[in-house]
C-alpha cells in the first residue's frame, strides 16, 4: 500500500528520470566523468593505480575514448532534455555533442598549462606549500579551479546542467563554490577555501588570491534579473582575506587592492587601496572571574 | 606486541563497537540507507543507473523493503543501545521499530511534496537556477535540506544517534549543519550553503532565505542547559546573507528583516527591519607603492 | 592526433606520476590507509562490517599488517621521491620507514587516550551531544582531529606529503582544515568547524574550543617567509566564536579569553578578556513596505 502511494506521487508530482522518456545525467555518471577528466589531465595523481611510462600511451587512449563515449551520451541527453517541448534532428544533436567534446579533449594540453599557472601561483604564495606537486594532490583550491576551467569550457558552449552538476560535485568535495559562468583570469590563488562563493556573472582577473569564506556574491533578486550582471569585478592582483562578503554586479575592487578579512562590501573600492575592519568597532571587557566555581 | 597494546587499550578505554554485544549502527550502514532512501524520494537523480518506466514499479518495491528492513535492524541497535544498562522486551522495541519505519515509507509522499516547495522556494530566488531539475540533481542546499527532513521525522520519534548520523553525513557532502531537531517551516531556501549551522532548539518559519555561513547558534554553555531553548528564531520570509552569526535561545528576528552579511547579532530585531554594518567602521588606507620592487 | 597532443604535453609540462620512475603516494592511496587507521582506532564505527568479539584479535592483527605493508611502501615513495635530486641508500631509507610506522602503530593506544579526552570535551561542551558514542561516530570536529593527530605524528617524523594529504583529505570530509604543523594541546574542541582553519605554525594549549569558520591565519606573505612562525598563539582555555578571523605569528589570545564571533584581530588580547563587536556599528533602517506589489 506504501508503494502504491509512492507510484502514485511519482506521477502527479513528477521528479522522476526514466531512461526511455526524456531523461537527464545522474549526478553519479557525471562524477564518474569528471574523474576520468582529472586522471587525464594529472595522471597517476588521484586514482589508486599509477601507471608504467610504458604503459601510459594505451591508457591515455583508453582514458581519452571513454571520456568521448560517456560524455557524448550526457551531453545529448541533456541537449534533448532542454529541447523537449519542442521537435528536434537527432542527427544535429548528436553531431553537436561530438563537435563540443572533442573540443574539450583538444583543449586539454592548454587546460594543463593553465593549471600549470594556477598551482604555481598557489604555490608560490604559501609558505606551507613545499612544491607545486603538493599543490595538485592535496589543495582544494587547485581541485576547484581544475574543474572550474573544464565546467567553465561547456558552459561556454552552452551545455545545460553538466556545467552546474561538475562544479557542485566539487563544492561538495572542497567546500569551494565556482559557478561555471564565472570568468577567471590567469594565476588564480584560493587559499584553503571552504566556504569561498564566486557567483554567475563574477569577472576576476589575473593574480587574484582568494581566501576561505569569502563571497562574490549578488543581492537577493526576483528571478528575472538573470541577464544582467549581478556579481562584483574583481581587478588584477587583489588579495581578499577570510569572510569577506562582497556584493553586486556594479561593485569593483580596483587593481592590487587589499581587502581584510570580516569586511561588508556593497560599493566598490579604487585601485591599490587597503580596507580593514577598524579597531574602535570592537568592545573589549574583563571576564568577571568566579571566585568559587560551584 | 604492538597489537597485544591496542587489545588491551580496547578493552581498557572502549570505544569498540561489537556485533554479539550491545551496539550500535557504524557510519557507513546508515549511508547506505541514506542512498537508498534518497533515490527512492527522486528516482534516477542520484545513482549511476536510471531506470525504464516499466521497471520503475518493482524497482520502488525493491527500495521500499531494502530501507524497511535494514533501517528496522539498525533502529533496533539504537533502541536497544540506549536501553543497555535497563532490562527491555526484545519484542515490544522490535514492532516500535516496524512501526516507526512503516510510518516514514508512507510519510514519503508528502516528503516528496514538502521538498518540491523547497525546491521551487530554491529556484525562484536564485537567478543562476535554470529550472526545478537542476536544483534537486545538484544544488546542495536543497540536499541538506532533504536529509534534514527525513532526519527530524525521526527524530521526532525519538530514535537516538541515527538523525544524527544522517545530519552529519549530509554536512560532509555539504557543509550545512542542520541539528535534526530544528523546527523549519516551507519553502525553505539555502543558497550555496557552505559553513551554515541550524542548532537544536532553533525554529524558522515559512519563506526563509539563508545564505552560505550563516549561523543560528547558542553561546557555549554547560551541558545541563541541554532543555531550555539556547538557538534563535527566525519569522516568516527573512533573508539572512552570508556570514552572519545569530545567537540565542531569547534572540528573535522579526518576520520580512534582512540581516546583512558578516553581523554578530545577539539580540532580538524587529519585523520588516534592515540591518548592516555600516560604513564607518571600516578603515581605508592607500597602499605604499615599492617604487623599487627589489 | 588528440592523444598525440596530450602526451606531448605530459613531456613537456610534466605532471605525470609514473610507477616505474620517481613517483609519489596518489591521494586515494593515502586514503585507503587512513580508512583503516581509523578503523584500528575504533574498531566498528565507521566501516560497514562490525566484529564479533572472538574475531577482534584476529582483525586487529590483519588490520596492523595491512597498515604497515601499506604506509611504508607510500612512506619510501615520498622519501625516495624527496631525495630524487641526490643519490641515496634504499636500504637505509627501507629501514627509516619501517621505524616511523611501526612507532605510529606503537602511538595507538596513547592516541586513543588523548582521543578520548577530546570526545570528552566536545561532548561536555555540547548540550546537543547525547554522548561520546555519538561524538566519536558523527562528530566532524572530532574526525578533524583523529586525524591531525596522526598526521601531525608522522609531520613530526618528516614525512613529506603523507600528512598534507591526510589532513586534505579530513578537511574535504569536514571543511576542517587542521595543518599537519600546528600544534595543539589535550581536550581540543571544535563544534560544527566547517570553514575552520589552523595554520602550519599556529600553537593551541588545553581546553581550548573553537566554533565553525574561526581562522588561525597567516598574513599573505613571501615564500621565504616559511621559517618563521606566522599564525597566531591560542592560549588554555579560550573559546572563539565563529567566523573570527585572528592572523599573525605574534598574535596572542591570553589563556580563558572569549572572542566573539565575526571579529578581525591582527593584535594580541590579554588573558580573561572578552572581546565583541559592539552595536554601534550596525546601521538599523525600517524595509520600505510596498503597498501595491505589482
Amino acid at each position: 500500500m506504501c508503494v502504491k502511494a509512492i507510484l502514485e506521487s511519482y506521477e502527479t508530482l513528477g521528479f522522476v528520470n526514466k531512461i526511455d522518456e526524456h531523461h537527464f545525467p545522474s549526478r553519479e555518471s557525471i562524477n564518474q566523468i569528471l574523474i576520468f577528466l582529472k586522471e587525464l589531465l594529472f595522471p597517476g595523481f588521484f586514482n589508486e593505480k599509477i601507471s608504467t611510462v610504458k604503459d601510459i600511451p594505451d591508457i591515455t587512449e583508453q582514458r581519452v575514448s571513454f571520456i568521448i563515449d560517456r560524455l557524448v551520451e550526457e551531453v545529448y541527453k541533456c541537449l534533448a532534455w532542454e529541447k523537449k517541448e519542442t521537435p528536434y534532428d537527432k542527427d544535429s544533436i548528436n553531431e553537436q555533442c561530438y563537435k563540443i567534446v572533442y573540443a574539450l579533449i583538444q583543449e586539454v594540453p592548454l587546460l594543463r598549462s593553465k593549471l600549470k599557472k594556477d598551482a604555481i601561483s598557489i604555490s608560490s604564495g604559501d609558505p606551507a606549500a613545499n612544491n607545486i606537486t603538493e599543490v595538485v594532490l592535496a589543495y582544494p583550491g587547485f581541485q576547484a579551479i581544475l574543474v572550474y576551467r573544464i565546467a567553465h569550457f561547456l558552459y561556454n558552449h552552452k551545455i545545460p546542467l553538466i556545467p552546474r552538476l561538475m562544479s557542485e560535485i566539487v563544492h561538495g568535495d572542497t567546500g569551494i563554490d565556482i559557478h561555471p559562468g564565472a570568468k577567471i583570469g590567469e594565476s588564480f590563488c584560493i587559499d584553503h577555501g571552504t566556504g569561498v562563493v564566486i557567483g554567475e556573472t563574477t569577472v576576476i582577473g589575473d593574480n587574484v588570491k582568494l581566501y576561505q569564506g569569502v563571497t562574490l556574491g549578488a543581492f537577493s533578486v526576483p528571478k528575472n534579473n538573470s541577464n544582467i550582471k549581478r556579481h562584483p569585478t574583481i581587478k588584477d592582483g587583489v588579495t581578499i582575506y577570510a569572510g569577506s562578503t562582497i556584493l553586486g554586479g556594479e561593485t569593483i575592487i580596483g587593481a592590487n587592492s587589499v581587502i581584510g578579512g570580516n569586511v561588508w562590501l556593497t560599493d566598490s573600492i579604487e585601485k591599490n587601496t587597503k580596507v580593514y575592519l577598524s579597531d574602535h568597532y570592537r568592545r573589549v571587557e574583563k571576564k568577571v572571574i568566579k571566585v568559587n566555581n560551584d
